[in-house]
C-alpha cells in the first residue's frame, strides 16, 4: 500500500489539520467529537444542514461546508461512520432556530447513527428532520445497506437544499425539496480498480487486467456483473440504461448530470464519458440543463465513475444555480 | 491497460466534444486545428492570454479557459506538443487589439512550437509576447526540455495574469508580471506510481510496491532519486527543502502554497500533504497567504502530487483574488 499519509490512526487526524490549516477563516474544526462547521454557525433563522459519512469521499462532505451548501459535515474513519456523538455536537453547533435537516446516505450504519443523534438532539429543544439519499439503481440491498445505497445525488441535493436553507426557507420546505430531489435522481456507478483502505492495506475486491465492474458502491460493495471491457459509449451504455428506465426518465425530461470520478480517474476521461451521456441522453430526449464532472463522490483512489440524472424542476434549478461558496463547490460568490 | 476512452485515436476529439457539450456556452470548441476559446473572444482592447501542451495534464490548460483567466487553450495529443497551425489560429482568435501573451511549459517541442507560431502571427501584424515557465527545481535538462521543466507555477501564474490582462493592463505590464511569478515560483513533484499513455499502453516507467520517486515530471520524466515510502512528512520535507533552498525563500517571505495532485491520488491525501507543509512553512517562518489544493496540473492516472511555493507581492495577491469564471478554478462570480 502506497499513499500519501502518515499512519492509518492519524489519518483522520492529519487531513482534518490539513483542512484547518487551508480553510481556517471559513471553518471551524473541532477534533473530538470531530466535524467542521461554517466559521459563521449558527446562522440565525436559516435552517442547518448536517451531513456525514465515513471518510474517503472526499470532497464529499467536508468540502461542501459553506455558504450555499452545508453548516456542518461530520467525518468518520475511512468508510466507517460517524458517531452520534459527532452528529449531535454538529447539530447543536448549526441550530440558528429554525431547525436543522440531517442529509444521510442510506448505509446502515450511518442512518442508525444519524437516528440516535436526531433524538438526543431533539431532547435538547431542537427540532431536527431528516432525508436519507438512496439513488443507486444498481442493486437492491448490498453489503452496508438495506435497500438501495445512497450516493452521487447526494452532492447535488446538498447544493440545492443549501441554495433553499440559504433563501431562508422554513424546515419543512427544504426537506420537501430535498425528498423531492432524492425521489427524481437516479445514479449507477463502475470501477476500473479496487481501492485500499488504509487500515486493511488490502484491495476491496480484485478485478483482472481487462476487466470492470458495473454497478459497484463507493466503498467497493458489488455491482451487477464484471465484463471485459469495453470503450467509454458501452460503459456509458451499461450506466445510462438502468438509470433512465428507472426513474423513468422520459422524452422532454430536463436533467442535470452529473459524470463523478471515483477518485483515481483522470478528468479527461471523465469528459469522454460526459461526451457519450449526452450522446445517450439526446436520443432519448432528455435536455441536459445543468451538468457536473468531476471528483466529488469518490471512493480513495479507486478509477472509474459513476453517473447520476436528476429530473429538474424549476425550483431545483433556481437553487442550483444560487451562489455557493464552499472548497468543493463554489459558484455566484 | 484500463481507461475510459474509446480509442487512443479517438481521445483527444471525443474529449473535446465532451467540453463543448458540458461547456458550449462558455467555450468556442474548434476541432481543426484544435483549440477551445472564449465564447466572446476576441474582448476588444484586451490582451488576449494563450497558453497549450500536451493533453493528460487537465484540467490544465482548457479547464483554464474563461474570463480572469485565458481566452485560449491549444491541446495537443497525450504528452505530445500542439502544432504552431494551432497556436497561430488561436491567437488570432484572441486578438483584440493590444496584443497576445503565449504562457508555454519548458518543453521543446512547445518552446519551439510557440515560437515559430509567434512568428507566424506577428507577420499577420498582431503583437506577440511569450513567458516560458521554468518553476521545477529537481533536474536540470530532463528526457523533454533543456533547462529546468515547467509545472505547477503555470496554473498560478495563468490565473494571476488573467486577472491583471482583465484589469486592462498593457501587454508589457502582464508579461512582466507573469515573468516576476515564474521568477518567483518553484515546484518539486513526486510520484507513488508511473501513468499510461494510451498510445502506448504501457507504463512510463517502473516502481516497486513500496517505491517512490522524489523530481518525477508532468510526463513520468526521471526524478532526483528513489527510495522506500516513508510518511508524509517525510516526503513533504524531501519537496519542501530543494523548493525554499532554491529561491531561497527565507523568514518573512509571503506565499502562495500549492499541494497539486497528479492526477490517481485522493484529496484527503492532498490534504494531509498540505498539513505538512503548513508546517515546514511555518518552521521556516513563511507565511501562508494563499493556498490551493487539488487536482490542477496532472499526468493522466499517476498517483503522486507536487508542491508549488510563490513568493507573492501585492499586485499578484490582487490578481490572484480577482474573479475567475473558469471550469477549473472559479470564485467571484
Amino acid at each position: 500500500m502506497k499513499k500519501l499519509i502518515n499512519t492509518p490512526d492519524d489519518l483522520l487526524r492529519d487531513a482534518l489539520q490539513g483542512v484547518e490549516a487551508a480553510h481556517g477563516d471559513r471553518f471551524r474544526v473541532s477534533y473530538d467529537p470531530a466535524y467542521v462547521v461554517r466559521a459563521d454557525a449558527p446562522v440565525q433563522g436559516k435552517v442547518g444542514l448536517v451531513s456525514g459519512g465515513g471518510s474517503g469521499h472526499e470532497p464529499m462532505h467536508g468540502g461542501f461546508v459553506g455558504p450555499g451548501m452545508l453548516d456542518a459535515a461530520c467525518p468518520g474513519e475511512v468508510f466507517t461512520s460517524p458517531t452520534p456523538d459527532q452528529m449531535q455536537a454538529a447539530t447543536q453547533a448549526v441550530d440558528g432556530g429554525a431547525g436543522v435537516l440531517h442529509i444521510v446516505k442510506n448505509y446502515t450504519g450511518d442512518v442508525m447513527n444519524f437516528d440516535m443523534a436526531a433524538d438526543l438532539t431533539r431532547a435538547d429543544g431542537v427540532e431536527v428532520e431528516a432525508v436519507v439519499t438512496n439513488d443507486d439503481v444498481a442493486v437492491q440491498d448490498s453489503l452496508y445497506t438495506a435497500g438501495r445505497r445512497g450516493v452521487g445525488i447526494t452532492v447535488v441535493l446538498e447544493k440545492i437544499a443549501g441554495g433553499a436553507a440559504e433563501d431562508r426557507r422554513s424546515l419543512q420546505d427544504v426537506a420537501e425539496l430535498a425528498r423531492r430531489v432524492n425521489a427524481n435522481g437516479r445514479s449507477m456507478g463502475m470501477a476500473l480498480t479496487p481501492c485500499i483502505t488504509p487500515a486493511s492495506g488490502n484491495p476491496s475486491f480484485e478485478l483482472t487486467e481487462d476487466e470492470v465492474e458495473i454497478g459497484i458502491g463507493i466503498h467497493g460493495e458489488p455491482g451487477r456483473f464484471r465484463e471485459k471491457i469495453g470503450p467509454a459509449s458501452q460503459i456509458a451504455e451499461r450506466l445510462m440504461t438502468p438509470i433512465i428506465e428507472d426513474l423513468p426518465f422520459s422524452s422532454g425530461d430536463r436533467v442535470l448530470a452529473f459524470v463523478n470520478g471515483m477518485g483515481g480517474t483522470p478528468l479527461i476521461e471523465l469528459y469522454i464519458m460526459y461526451n457519450e451521456v449526452a450522446k445517450i441522453a439526446s436520443a432519448h430526449g432528455l435536455t441536459i440543463e445543468r451538468n457536473l464532472i468531476g471528483n466529488y463522490i469518490t471512493s480513495l483512489e479507486m478509477a472509474g465513475c459513476s453517473i447520476t440524472l436528476l429530473k429538474l424542476d424549476d425550483e431545483m434549478v433556481r437553487y442550483w444555480d444560487a451562489p455557493v461558496n464552499t472548497p468543493g463547490l463554489r459558484w455566484g460568490v
